[in-house]
């Protein structure tokens, strides 16, 4: 590539976590990189946007050799910011997110953040990547995700994301096993199962804390959550149409939406006082 | 229905919304309803939960002849603490979000809380329906849409809802015009082009509000939006698998994730302080 691409780096850690310079020190072997990422943690924030509130955003000392900002918003926040604001004049090449603090493979990648960013890029037209470690806590150890960080990326760049598509992409936790490769996979179908830990406060009112656990419920072997399993990073295709296809035929067939609703008549008497139930 | 059904309602405008308090009053007359909603606005939170912070779960006076709850949490953790601690010994029949203030069709279903509460639901295993108006603002008028909640709500109780799937239902504005029925359609596509309105606050600091339109890339007579657009209620079927099938074929051919990574060596690499690139 003659000339270097742009690369627009997100998370939902904040931008002071590990995880980030990580993949910031990575992107820069690769091209150059504008950071746009929250002011704080952001974890578990799904795909929330910041409606009816207002959102800062500063420039920031924590990548003071690189073009970086803080925002007060959630991930998607980020990248509508970065997209339409920052880089009003430039076109990222590539959207990354990430390396998250724990997994989102499954079921979690509703839940998370980091793949919100990816999936809002996904949305702009934007081929986005989110990297996520099945790792938790703040310290943890990165150092085996970047080779593959950087050959995903390169990849990315080279052969292009299917359009309207963001890579959720899950690392293994570091361990004394080397990574056993790289796997495209479906996500697997599993839930958490929640516990709410309730608790008294100092002042005798209730609290809880959401706490749970994973249960996968797929026994396939095409799964992100078998890649993983077998010390494989797992890279899932992601799209944002949600529509379950097969589900419109049975509704059609199954259902019975028009008889017994006569929409004149209907509006009329909702109009005159919802009497009938 | 010897037994009435059990329904839980919840939404993403807050426990105070007049959207929920007509969703209550259709389902008041349906089967025995438990409110678990939030305690304040929630709109625009995606499918955000709450993690790493205390939720807080009060009885509500706002439905004084009900068994209803107030949450400090999104409207997912509203349905995560209902299933898990409210109705910890019932099982709902049904999970109904809203009516939310506002359209959730198309892409927005994404950033839907109302939505969101819909989705964890199915993946609770639980049949559920998130209803929205596509009109903004408190004050506006859901009459219309009564009859048509009532009916999709008892044939979702009689004919059942695909499995793992949430329906997102959205009615026309009210307008002269009655309503032309009900249509189950895809997702369109579409997105919303963001500008950010730059201020200054009173301090000389600058801030931004998100604006923006929709804009409808997809001419398909099969959408939600095209139905709308004729005054009939969208009905599309969601899912939460959100792996884009097509995609991974492609990947797998036209990507090449394994040369040039010997997993190994590439492992000893990184450990060896990350020089190559």
């Amino acid at each position: 590539m003659a000339k270097k691409p742009l690369i627009l780096v997100s998370n939902d850690d904040g931008i002071t976590a590990p995880g980030i310079h990580t993949l910031v020190k990575v992107m820069r072997k690769i091209g150059d990189v504008v950071v746009v990422a929250p002011d704080g943690p952001q974890s578990g924030m799904g795909h929330a946007i910041t409606i009816g509130d207002t959102l800062r955003l500063d420039r920031s000392l924590i990548f003071p050799e690189l073009e970086a900002y803080e925002c007060s918003g959630t991930p998607a926040d980020c990248v509508k910011i970065a997209k339409h604001h920052v880089l009003r004049d430039r076109k990222p090449d590539l959207v990354v997110s990430g390396i998250n603090h724990g997994s989102n493979s499954s079921i979690s990648v509703l839940y998370s953040g980091t793949m919100s960013a990816a999936i809002e890029a996904a949305i702009e037209g934007l081929p986005a990547i989110g990297f996520s470690l099945c790792d938790y806590g703040h310290d943890i150890d990165f150092s085996h995700t970047e080779k593959y960080v950087e050959m995903i990326t390169r990849q990315a760049l080279e052969f292009g994301i299917p359009h309207g598509v963001a890579l959720n992409v899950n690392f293994p936790k570091k361990s004394d096993k080397a990574i056993a490769g790289v796997r495209v996979c479906r996500q697997a179908r599993a839930k958490w199962e929640e516990e709410f830990d309730e608790r008294q406060d100092p002042m005798g009112r209730s609290y809880f804390w959401l706490t749970g656990k994973f249960v996968n419920f797929d026994k396939g072997a095409d799964t992100d959550e078998a890649a993983l399993a077998q010390n494989y990073v797992s890279v899932v295709p992601c799209q944002f149409d949600m529509t379950a296809s097969h589900a419109i035929v049975q509704l059609n067939n199954e259902w019975n939406l028009d008889p017994g609703v006569k929409p004149t008549e209907g509006s009329k008497t909702l109009e005159s006082g919802h009497e009938e139930g």
